[in-house]
């Protein structure tokens, strides 16, 4: 595995925020108040009803940001599609690409010969790249000859509901597999930070124990340990 | 003034959180190591840059909940308007209302026959409601008759770019006086939490220096401190 | 039902923009090829197999314009939480109130005496109003004791990904009556404009035949006819 | 140049919509009446002050959908980033690129020796793709070795706000070269469709006369017709 998550900043407290946000919709008493009275129990219990009837707007009052590194501009490219969400990447405009790793996909790695062609290639492209920007191409115009695969770095946020979506797509067997790398580094270190935001995330498989895409894959995980595992 | 804010989350470190995804865009190297390498000095120079350009993504990694009372339904059907953000309001529906103060507009509360009349009206208002209820009409709709002024509670989240949005249009004195104290206190309390994101904020005679609304109310502000002491 | 809903702007044939731009995705021609190659019968099928795939984002291409009146502040205070929309009202700080009318919520149209205080007590504010408009009082100001269920005009864009949204959580039987009425409106005038795109739609008991609520009314749509009926 | 934009679906009578759904705001009439009393004149000078004043708000009623073709993945990763829009993209996880264009730099293609390095290399590319293809890799991980400057295909959902605001940014000189032609061919398509609407768009150069940019290029452009002509 390549891709390297952590994060950098959290709300704190995460769990608690959510809790007392969510209880000011249905209590004639103020936030504050709410907040001091919600013990760890009151909050689980609260969280998790809030999370089974699908009321999840209160979880965008807990923010949570990641530095991404080591994943290929494939992967950002899907990732960026998610518009709830802030991001700043590493620019190819204006940093240079010399040096830079290609990330190789797992199918590639296993096969001797693909990974030796791939190597080949990534190679070349990088000469041809270093050649362009000595003939004074800008590097902004070089890099169209760098490989998608090329390796990036992205600082993102994102709120709890949100990330639940994210988990929900993205960990399910069928998302490509680098993006649910990515969300699995994610999820972990969010776990650690809120665990009761995050009790339970993935695809439906994991938190509803069913299927509801068209083309299942037929492997369903057991639970979130198991997909954690994987 | 009755609106009472209160800051019950912030990004820690937000002012290094957002200067550090910031450099990620145009330095080689990854965010933890730039992260570390920021002291408060190359922080603030060059967050202040950032903003004088108007680079106001990297602001949106930093986030802030508040909880608001004393503020009307007027002015957070006006807050709910800002798309960018997120809201948990106390519910009609299921809260009841009986007791709930009605907010006095300034201009009201200095005329004294105004402010006999207006209230005169809300008591009036507040008995029909109970009323309503006694008479098994649901508080959904026994609420039709509760004036707009009615008080409200609301937790809201807003990303540190769009609160930037946020204090230029809404501390104008254009704006209306409800969700202009609603602003200034918050702003109030975000100055305690980030100081440097928030050096400069409010409507451009403050940030800039001059009026760029198509009518000009002729009195700008002299200095962020200026404004907040109004 | 007082609520009066216009269809004032749609995507000129709808469901083919949509069928068309989620083709692209999956094909290696282009657009206009596409789009051209089109017949009713396949935008039909393919654009079924896409909403019971639960694949919508293709469905954001299409837009739709409602003009919609008759409905109170009540129901647009909920309306306007719906972020993925565009909104334009009636504003009251510029509008004079004389003489609107405020919302009856049927349960107290049903109920004579409820009738006979909520009409006393909608009188009394408007007078009240125009008493404190004519001692000086901004109109802005005025307005604080305006009943909520003073009626209100708006103009709202919705794509129709998000109109599916809205549908499935506003025309659900626990939806407050009169944002269900404003939905039911909505749904009528898209399905004659883009049948396909909507040609199922509302909560889960019509669109799949079950109930997906905590807690469930117990009394499941037969089909979206009997819906729009009720 | 390569880029090819077609305007596929447009708000039917933007500039009208738009201007009724702004007047709504400001009468006591409904949306119907306004419509209609909405004369091609009118609609041009009350659309300028809108513009002018900055009250940009219900130009959101008016969507807009192009097809773009030609353009590489360099420039739909940046597109992407506009989070207020609606995409589609040809998927390269399941559309082989066999025989797929590489986008070429105007300054690779005015140096013979830049433009035989660049060639050579996607060629290479190419064959190297076909190669892992035939070994069993799966095209989602071959494409990792294709050049970023690979020609898509998109489709894309913007309204008048947003376009707005995305030719102030992408029709700068600054701007990278590539989505300063979508823009441009974006600009020319909508101009037709609505032309009060667009009648004036670009950079602050353009629709100021002034530059806000930190770091101004010094060219600024004559005037719209200027900026769409290079």
């Amino acid at each position: 595995m390549s891709v390297f998550v952590k994060l950098i900043a959290a709300t704190p407290e995460a769990d608690r925020v959510v809790a007392a946000a969510a209880k000011i919709c249905y209590s004639p008493s103020g936030a504050a108040e709410i907040f001091d009275g919600l013990d760890t129990a009151k909050t689980a219990s609260f969280l998790k009803m809030l999370r089974e009837a699908g009321h999840l707007s209160p979880f965008e009052h807990a923010s949570f940001t990641f530095a991404a590194e080591g994943l290929s501009r494939v992967a950002t490219h899907q990732l960026v599609r998610h518009r709830m969400a802030s991001y700043s990447q590493q620019s190819q405009r204006y940093v240079g690409m010399t040096g830079n790793d290609c990330i190789v996909p797992p199918t590639v790695k296993s096969d001797p010969r693909a990974l030796a062609l791939f190597r080949e290639q990534t190679e070349s492209a990088q000469r041809t790249y270093d050649e362009l920007v000595a003939l004074g191409i800008p590097k902004e115009d070089a890099r169209f000859i760098l490989p998608h695969g090329a390796e990036t770095r992205i600082v993102l946020t994102m709120n709890a509901r949100e990330l639940h979506h994210f988990f929900a797509l993205r960990l399910c067997r069928r998302a490509q597999w680098e993006i649910r790398e990515l969300a699995r580094e994610m999820l972990r270190a969010v776990r650690a930070a809120a665990p009761v935001l995050f009790a339970a995330a993935g695809p439906s498989c994991v938190t509803e124990g069913s299927c509801h895409e068209a083309h299942s894959c037929g492997q369903p995980y057991k639970d979130i340990e198991d997909m954690l595992s994987q």
